[in-house]
C-alpha cells in the first residue's frame, strides 16, 4: 500500500499521468495526462482506489483521518489556482466530485456537482455571474443532488414519488405554474428552505453548510456507491473484480456564463462529416454547455474561416454575420489562438481527430473534455488514410480506426441531410438492411413489378415477405415488413441484394384489404410516399431526397490495406449471377452460402417445384425433378461463371416444403389443374405440411434423407454445371453442402448420394472435376458430435442462425414479443441475431473447430451464418482459427476490414502481454 | 498368433468354453459351453477370428494352406459322431456356416445352409427323409443360397429383380402356378438344372459339386462380408473396432423330419406367462422347426400334465387326446427323459428360465438353441423373486432379471388374451400410455364428460388435444389422437393419468363436422365401440374385454429391494394431489414436477386467466392475476398436503399465452362480453398471440421476465399455501423452478422477484418457511453457461424433452413426419424423445452437472423430463451422478427398479474391470 492517496493536477502540472489507471481511475489519469501535454482543464484531484479498498477495509473515519492533510493540501492548491476560495461569500470555490473506476461504469456510480455552495456561498456566485436566478436554482439542485446521493432521501419504492420533487409539485401546485422555468427566484430560494426542512425532518440533522463536511460525505458516498446493488450487478456482467475499487476525482467548477467575458463552446480539430483537416466548432458568450445544443440561441462559428463560409450558407449578410454572429477568432482572439494550439497539441497527442468541450471564464480558457470525435463513415476512411500518409499513425493504427460497421454508409444511399431536417418519423422497426429509400407504397410483389416497369419508385409493403415476393423485393427501392427479425426472409434477402429494409415495424398496421397502413394514427394509401432509413429502422412520412454514394480512393486503399492483414477469407452468401458479381467487385473471394431454395421461384420454376411436392410418390417426383434439373444445372452454370476460379458453396434444399406451395386458393386451383387432381387434393397435401413449428420441422437434410431423389437431382445439376463449365474452359470449385446435419448417419447418407451421383455423371460424360461434400453446422447436436460427423464432412460452415435460434430456444420469427424488452431491461446486452453469443452459441462453435479438427487435421471452417458480416462475431471467427466468413455483398467490405483489425487486435494483444511481462521482470528484479 | 485356429465341438466335450468369445466369437463360445456341460448338440467346429485377421493380411490362399488339417481333422470328427459322410451318396453330411463374432451383429454378415449337397448327396438325403421333394428343395435353396453369397449372383441394382427369382418366375409361368409351393418335385429338379446354368453363364464356371470346395468358398466368403458396407457402417455406428474380425462356425445339420422317429419342438423350463415353475412347451411328429409355429399342424404338448391341461382348454377328449395329439413324454419316454434332464441343466446351468429349441433325429435328441426365455412382466417378476428366494441368484441377479420396462404390464390394464386374437387391428400409432382400453368414440371433452356421467365407457378421439381436454381425458378410459408424438400434450397428460393413450396415428382421418373417424377403410360414428393398446399402439375394431391388474407381494418386495441398492431418489411429475397421492403410493419421494398450467384450466379458473392475458396493461393484468391468487394458492395447498414431508418442485408458468385463449368464435364473444370489449379487440389480441414457432416464442421466464406480475403472484401462492399448511402443523419443502432459462440475467431476475415477494409474504405472516430457487436446464445455452447460472439456481433440474427438441432441432409435434423414417433407415436408432440421447444431448447434462457443482458444490441435480422414467436415462442419470430422477406416477416403479440396476450394473463392471486387472497382471507373471 502507497503512502499517498491524493494526486494534485492543474495549472498544467500533475503528479499522476495516463498510465496510471489502475490506481487513478480512467479519468483521473486522462485528466493528470492533459495538464501534463500543457492542457488548461480545471484544477483538481484524484483520490486513489486503494483508499476505497481501505474505505471497505478499515471504515470511513480512519481513512477520513489518514487522507485528510492530502486533500486539505490539494484544496489548497485548487483554490490558488483558481483564485477563489472554499465557502468564500465572494469569491466560493465550487466543486464538482466523481467516480472514475480502473473500467469505465457509466452511471452506476454517484457524482455530486456545485458543491461548496451554502447560505453564503450563493450570494457570491450570484454576484460573480450577475444571475441570482441561476445562482439559486443551483444551490437548489445542488441541495437535491446531496440530499439524494449523500443523504439517502430516495423514493421508498420505485412507483413512490422522489421526496424532493414532491416538494417542487406542490410548490408549483400553490403557485399555479406548470414548469420548473416558470418558478421566480424567490420560489427557488423558497424551495431551498423546504428542501433543508425535509432534510432536517427525515435525518434528525441540519443539512451540512461546512463545504468540508460537503466534500466528506461527497467522497464517502461515492466510495459507498462502489458497493451499491446495480454497480454490484454491473460488474459481475462484465467480469469487472469487486477489488479493483473506484478513485474518487475533485475538480473546480468553471462557468462559461459568468457574463460577456465568459462563453462555453465544442470544437472538433477536423470536419467530421467529410473528415477535412479544417478545425471547426460552435460557441456561444455568456452561456452553459447545454446552451450550445439546445438550439435557443443560434451559436457562431469559431474560426472565421467557417463563420464565413456559414453566413453564406445561412443567408446572413457579412454586415449582420459581424455584428451579430462573429467568431470568436474575431471576439476573443487571444483566447481563440490559445484554442487553436490546444487543439492541434490535442490532435497531435492522441493521434486521432479530436472533440473537444471548452469554457471560457472571465477569458481563461478551460478545456472541460477532449475525446476522439464521432464521425461519419466517409470522414474515418479520409481522416484514417489522411493520418497514415502523413505519417502521423502507422497502418495497423488506421486500419482499427475505421469502424467496420460504418463502412455501410459508404456503400449505401444516405437522405440529403436537409431533406431529413423537416421529415416526420411515423413509424420505427429494425435496421433490417442498411441504407435511405424513397418511394410509393405498394402491397403486393407483382404490382411492385408493374409500377416499377412504368417507371415509378415503390416501397413494397408487406406484413412478412415470403419467397414468393422476391422479384418484387428486386424491383422495388426499400422494403418495409411489419413482422420478422433481424434475421427474417425479408431482411436476409434485402441485406443480399444490398437493398434499404426496415423490418418488424410493430406499430404498423397493414390492411391488404383496404391498400392501407396505418401507423401512429397517420394512413397511407397505395401510392402514396414513404422513405425508409434501413441503417435506423425509421419511417418517414412523404418523400425524401436521397443521395447515392461515391466510393473514394481511400477506401480501396484502406481494403487492400486490411487485406494485407487479415489471416481469414471473405466470401459472400448470394444465390444468382448478379450477387456474385457485386460481392466479387467488393473483394469476395468465393461464395460460401448459395441457397438453392431461392432458384426455385419464379416463372416455370415454381410449378415444377410443386408438382414434386404434390407429387404421389417417388415417381411422382422423380417426373417433376426431371423438369427442374435442366433449370437447376442452369442456374449453377451462370453462378459457377460469375465466381470461375473461386470455391462456391451450394447447399441442398433447406427450407420445409410448405414454403413452396401457393396459399391462396386461385393458385391452389391452377396447380390442382395443372396436376389433374381436385383441388380438395391439393388443399388436403398443403394442410398435411403444416407444422407447428417449421423452424424445427421436416427440413433440411430431413428432407433430403427422406426424399434421397431430391439430394440426387441437385447434385446432378451441380455436376453437370460444372462439367459443362469445365468444357468451356471454365474452372470451377463446388463444395456441396448438407443443411441440418445432427448426426454422423444423417450426413453419411447424403454424402453417399452425392457420391455416387457425381460418379453417375463422371461416367456418363467422361469427364471429372473436383468437388468436395461438407455440411453447416446449426444443430446444437451437430457441434457436439462434431469428431463423428467430420467423418463424413470435409468441411464445416457454421450457419450461426439457426445455431443461434436453437442454443437459445429462440424463434426470430418470434423473438420480436421479448427480445426488445430482454433489450431494453439488460437481460441480453446485445440481440444475439446481431452479434454472436460469443459466451454460449461460441462454446458450441469452439468445440465444433476442435472436434472437426481432431477427427479430420485438414478440414476446411467457415461461417456462413449472418453473423459472418459483423465485426465482433468476424474476430470471434478468427481467433478461434476458422478459414473463412461469409456474408452478403453488401457486407464484404465490413467483413474484409473486420478480418484485418481481428489479427491486429491479437498482435497488439500479444505486445501488451509481452510488454507487461518484462515489466512484472523489470519490477521484481528491482525488489 | 497361436497356432490353433480350428476349435471343435461335439458329443460333449469341446475345444473351447464360454470365456473365449474374443477367439471363437459369441456364437462359438457358447456352442462350446453347452457340450461342456453335457448337452447334446450338433457337432461342429469354430474357425478362430484371428483367421479372419490373417485373412485380411495374407489373403485366402495362405489361409486356406495354413488351417486346411485343422479344418479336415474337424469334419472328421463331425462324420464320427453324426456316422454320416460329406458329400456321400447314402448318407451324407450337410452342413450349415455361420459368422459369429464378438459383438452380435444380427443380419449383416453371410450364411450358408445345408452345404454338402449335389447331385449324388440329394439322392441320399431323399431316401433317408423319404421325401424326396424335401431334399430337392433343400438342393435348390442351396445352389439359390450358395450362388448368392459365395458366387455373387446378385440383382445388379435395388429395382432389379434377384436372377434366380427370376428364373423362378418364368419357370411358374411356364407351369401356369403362382406359389412356390405349388412347384412339383420335378420342377424342383428343373430348377436346379436352371439355377446351375445360370451359374455357368455368368461366372464361366461350373457351381462346384465338391463338398469341400463348397465348405472353403463358404467360410472365405463368410471372412469377406466382414468387410462388406453393411457390416462397416453397422461397426462404425456401433463403435465396434474392424481389427476384431469374425469367426465362422460350421455344424451339422440335423433334419426332426426323416420319419416318424424324427420331430422338432419348442420348450420352456418354466411358465412365460406366469412365471410358475412348470416345464412346458410344444413338438410336433416328422417336421420341421417351422411348421411348430406355422399353425398348419396342431402342436403337441412336451409334457403329459400340459397336454392333459390342454386337451381341457381345448374341449379334446382324453381318448381322442391320447390317440391324435399325445404327449412326447407319452410317445418318446427315453427321449423325454433326456429333454427334461436337459432343461433343468440349462436352466441351473444359467440360472434362468430357458426358452429351448430342439430337434429329433431319428430318436436322437438335438439341442439347436438355448436362450433367456421371453416372458410377461408378472413373469419376470415372479421367477427372478423364486430364484432368489430358492437360493439359485442372489439379491442383485434377482434385480437385474426384470426389465424395468415390463413393470408396466403389471400397472395397467391389459386385453384378454383369447378375446384378442379375433380382433381386428384398424389403425397403429405411437404406443403413447400403456394399458389396454375398450369404450364408445367421442369426439369433444364435453362430450366425454356427459356420456361418463351416464355411466358409458369413452374413447376420446381427437387430432390432437389441448389443455382444454384435460376433463373429457380424465374420465375417458383411453385417449386416440391422429397427431403428435410420444411427447405430445396428449401423451404426456395420459402417462400422468396411467390412463391409455395411442397417440399420432397419421392414417386415422378425423372429421369433426361428421363425427366419423376412418382408418383402413372402416369409418366409425359417434358410439361405435373400438379398443386402443397404450402399450403396442394398437387400434383395434370392436369392443375386447379388459382384465384389471393385480399387485403380487412379489412386486412389494422387489421394489423395496431396488430401493435398497438405488442411490438416487424417484420423485413424481404430478399436478394434482389425486395423481400425488398415487405417485406417492408407488413409492415417489417427492414431487419433481408440478406444472402450474393446468390448474389453470376448469371451472372459473380458465375465465380469470383469459382475463389476465387479454388484459391490456399492468394493472388490467394485475386485477386478473388476484382473482388466480387464491385458487392457486389452494391448489397448491391441495398438493403440499398429499406430498406433505416431501420435497415439491412447482414450475412456474412455462407455455406460451395462446395456448390458453379460446379458438372458438363463441367462447371468444364470451370472453369479451365479460370484458366488456368487442370481440374484433379479443380476435386482434388472439392473433397477436399466434406464433411461427411456438415452441422457441414467447414462453417459460420470457412471460415472467416481461410480465414480472404473473412470477409475482405465482411466488405469492406457493409461499403463502407453504404458510398455510405450516399453521396445521404440515411441513412443506417447495422449491420454486424457473423455466427455459437461458442466461444467468434472467435467472437473477426471476430469483429477484420470486426472493422479494417471499420476503414481504414472510413480514406480512409473520411466519417464515424454507424454500429454494432453481431452474430447468432444457435450452442448450443454459447448459452451455450452467457455471453462470448456478450463482442464482439453487438446483438444476433437466428438462430433457425441450433439450431434446432444440439440441437435435426436432419438434416434437411435427417429428412424425420424419422420425419414423429415420428410425426405419436406421438414421436413429431410437426415437430420442423415448431413450436420452446420450451422445449428444447427454453431452450437454454431463456439462452442466459439470460446470453447475463448480460454481455451487451442493447445487441439487434432477431431471424432470420424459426420459426420468425410462430405464436406459435412468442409467445415464446414475452415471452423471443426479441426485433424483422425475416421472409420471405410473412409472416410478419403473424408476425405482431401473435407479436401482445402475447401481448394480456400475458395481458389476467394477468388478469385471478389477477381475480383468488381475487376469492382465497374473498373465504377465506367467510370461
Amino acid at each position: 500500500m502507497a503512502t499517498k492517496h491524493v494526486y494534485t493536477f492543474g495549472d498544467k502540472q500533475a503528479e499522476g499521468n495516463a498510465s496510471m489507471k489502475n490506481l487513478l481511475g480512467g479519468k483521473g489519469a486522462n485528466l493528470a495526462e492533459m495538464n501534463l501535454i500543457g492542457v488548461p482543464v480545471p484544477p483538481g484531484f484524484t483520490i486513489t482506489t486503494e483508499v476505497c479498498t481501505l474505505y471497505y477495509s478499515k471504515g470511513r473515519d480512519q481513512v477520513v483521518e489518514l487522507i485528510k492533510p492530502e486533500v486539505e493540501a490539494a484544496v489548497k492548491n485548487i483554490e490558488n489556482i483558481m483564485g477563489t476560495r472554499f465557502g468564500d461569500k465572494e469569491n466560493p470555490c465550487l466543486m464538482s466530485v466523481r467516480s472514475g473506476a480502473r473500467a469505465s461504469m457509466p452511471g452506476m456510480m454517484d457524482t455530486v456537482l456545485n458543491l461548496g455552495l451554502n447560505d453564503r456561498a450563493v450570494e457570491g456566485i450570484a454576484k460573480k455571474t450577475g444571475n441570482e436566478r441561476f445562482a439559486w436554482d443551483s444551490y437548489r439542485r445542488f441541495v437535491q443532488m446531496y440530499g439524494d446521493v449523500v443523504l439517502d432521501l430516495k423514493p421508498a419504492s420505485k412507483e413512490d414519488i422522489d421526496p424532493f420533487e414532491e416538494i417542487i409539485d406542490q410548490l408549483k401546485e400553490e403557485k399555479g405554474v406548470n414548469l420548473d422555468t416558470e418558478l421566480t427566484t424567490d420560489d427557488l430560494k423558497e424551495l431551498v428552505k423546504r428542501f433543508k426542512k425535509a432534510v432536517k425532518d427525515n435525518t434528525g440533522r441540519d443539512f451540512p453548510e461546512d463545504p468540508w463536511e460537503q466534500l466528506w460525505g461527497s467522497v464517502m458516498s461515492v466510495f459507498g456507491s462502489w458497493m451499491n446493488k446495480r454497480a454490484i450487478l454491473y460488474r459481475k456482467l462484465n467480469n469487472i473484480p469487486d477489488e479493483w475499487g473506484t478513485a474518487v476525482n475533485v475538480q473546480a467548477m468553471v462557468f462559461g456564463n459568468m457574463g460577456q467575458k465568459s462563453g462555453t463552446g465544442v470544437a472538433f480539430t477536423r470536419d467530421a462529416a467529410t473528415g477535412e483537416d479544417i478545425f471547426n466548432g460552435e460557441y456561444l458568450i455568456n452561456a452553459q454547455g447545454e446552451d450550445v445544443v439546445a438550439g435557443i440561441r443560434t451559436p457562431q462559428q469559431i474560426t472565421k474561416e467557417g463563420s464565413i463560409r456559414w453566413a453564406k450558407l445561412a443567408n446572413v449578410s457579412e454586415e449582420d454575420r459581424k455584428n451579430n454572429f462573429p467568431s470568436l477568432e474575431e471576439v476573443m482572439p487571444t483566447v481563440y489562438e490559445e484554442l487553436d494550439k490546444t487543439q492541434q497539441k490535442l490532435e497531435d497527442h492522441y493521434a486521432d481527430m479530436q472533440d473537444l468541450e471548452f469554457t471560457i471564464q472571465d477569458e481563461k480558457l478551460w478545456l472541460l473534455q477532449t475525446r476522439n470525435g464521432k464521425r461519419t463513415g466517409a470522414a474515418m476512411v479520409k481522416i484514417a488514410m489522411d493520418m497514415f500518409k502523413a505519417n502521423k499513425i502507422d497502418k495497423q493504427t488506421a486500419l482499427m480506426r475505421v469502424e467496420p460497421n460504418k463502412l455501410d454508409e459508404l456503400l449505401h444511399p444516405v437522405f440529403d441531410t436537409n431533406a431529413l431536417k423537416a421529415a416526420k418519423v411515423v413509424a420505427k422497426g429494425l435496421p433490417a438492411s442498411p441504407g435511405a429509400a424513397t418511394g410509393q407504397v405498394v402491397f403486393h410483389a407483382d404490382e411492385a413489378e408493374e409500377w416499377a416497369a412504368d417507371g415509378k419508385h415503390v416501397i413494397l409493403v408487406r406484413i412478412e415477405t415470403s419467397p414468393e415476393d422476391l422479384s418484387g423485393m428486386n424491383v422495388a427501392n426499400g422494403i418495409l415488413t411489419a413482422r420478422g427479425g433481424m434475421t427474417s426472409h425479408a431482411a436476409v434477402v434485402a441485406r443480399g441484394m444490398g437493398k434499404c429494409c426496415v423490418s418488424g415495424a410493430g406499430s404498423v398496421k397493414i390492411s391488404y384489404k383496404d391498400r392501407t397502413l396505418t401507423s401512429d394514427g397517420v394512413t397511407f394509401k397505395e401510392g402514396d410516399w414513404i422513405s425508409l432509413n434501413g441503417s435506423t429502422g425509421e419511417v418517414y412520412e412523404g418523400k425524401i431526397q436521397t443521395q447515392e454514394p461515391e466510393l473514394s480512393g481511400d477506401f480501396g486503399e484502406l481494403m487492400e490495406m486490411a487485406d494485407s492483414f487479415a489471416k481469414m477469407k471473405v466470401r459472400t452468401n448470394a444465390d444468382t449471377p448478379h450477387d456474385s458479381t457485386v460481392a466479387r467487385e467488393f473483394g469476395a473471394q468465393g461464395i460460401g452460402l448459395c441457397r438453392t431454395e431461392h432458384m426455385f421461384f419464379g416463372e416455370g420454376k415454381i410449378q415444377a417445384m410443386r408438382e414434386m411436392i404434390l407429387a404421389k410418390d417417388v415417381d411422382g417426383r422423380k417426373k417433376a425433378l426431371g423438369k427442374l434439373l435442366p433449370i437447376q444445372r442452369e442456374d449453377f452454370e451462370g453462378i459457377f461463371e460469375a465466381m470461375h476460379d473461386l470455391p462456391v458453396t451450394v447447399r441442398l434444399l433447406d427450407p420445409p416444403l410448405h414454403e413452396f406451395v401457393p396459399h391462396e386458393e386461385k393458385e391452389q386451383q391452377e396447380m390442382a389443374d395443372l396436376m389433374g387432381i381436385s383441388l380438395k387434393e391439393v388443399q388436403a397435401k398443403i394442410d398435411e405440411l403444416a407444422e407447428f413449428n417449421p423452424m424445427l420441422g421436416h427440413r433440411g437434410c430431413r428432407l433430403g434423407n427422406t426424399y434421397p431423389e431430391i439430394s440426387e437431382m441437385q447434385a446432378r445439376a451441380i455436376i453437370e454445371a460444372a462439367i459443362n463449365l469445365k468444357k468451356k474452359g471454365v474452372k470451377t470449385y463446388p463444395e456441396i453442402m448438407i443443411p441440418l446435419t445432427g448426426t454422423l448417419a444423417e450426413m453419411k447418407m447424403q454424402e453417399d448420394i452425392v457420391r455416387s451421383t457425381a460418379e453417375k455423371v463422371f461416367e456418363e460424360t467422361g469427364e471429372k472435376i473436383d468437388y468436395m461434400v461438407g455440411t453447416m453446422i446449426e444443430v446444437p447436436r451437430a457441434a457436439l458430435t462434431a469428431d463423428e460427423i467430420a467423418k463424413s464432412a470435409e468441411f464445416f460452415s457454421f450457419g450461426t442462425n439457426d445455431l443461434t435460434q436453437m442454443t437459445f430456444g429462440y424463434s426470430r420469427d418470434d423473438a420480436g414479443k421479448f427480445l426488445p424488452v430482454y433489450l431494453q431491461k439488460n437481460i441480453l446486452k446485445v440481440d444475439p441475431f446481431q452479434a454472436l453469443d460469443q459466451e454460449g452459441v461460441g462454446q458450441l462453435v469452439k468445440m465444433a473447430v476442435k472436434k472437426g479438427r481432431k477427427t479430420r487435421k485438414n478440414i476446411k471452417l467457415g461461417i456462413c451464418g449472418e453473423h459472418g458480416g459483423e465485426p465482433s462475431s468476424v474476430e470471434f471467427c478468427h481467433r478461434v482459427g476458422l478459414n473463412y466468413v461469409s456474408c452478403s455483398p453488401y457486407r464484404v467490405p465490413i467483413a474484409r476490414l473486420a478480418a484485418a483489425q481481428a489479427v491486429v487486435r491479437k498482435k497488439m494483444e500479444k505486445a501488451a502481454k509481452k510488454a507487461a511481462k518484462k515489466a512484472k521482470k523489470a519490477n521484481k528484479k528491482k525488489k
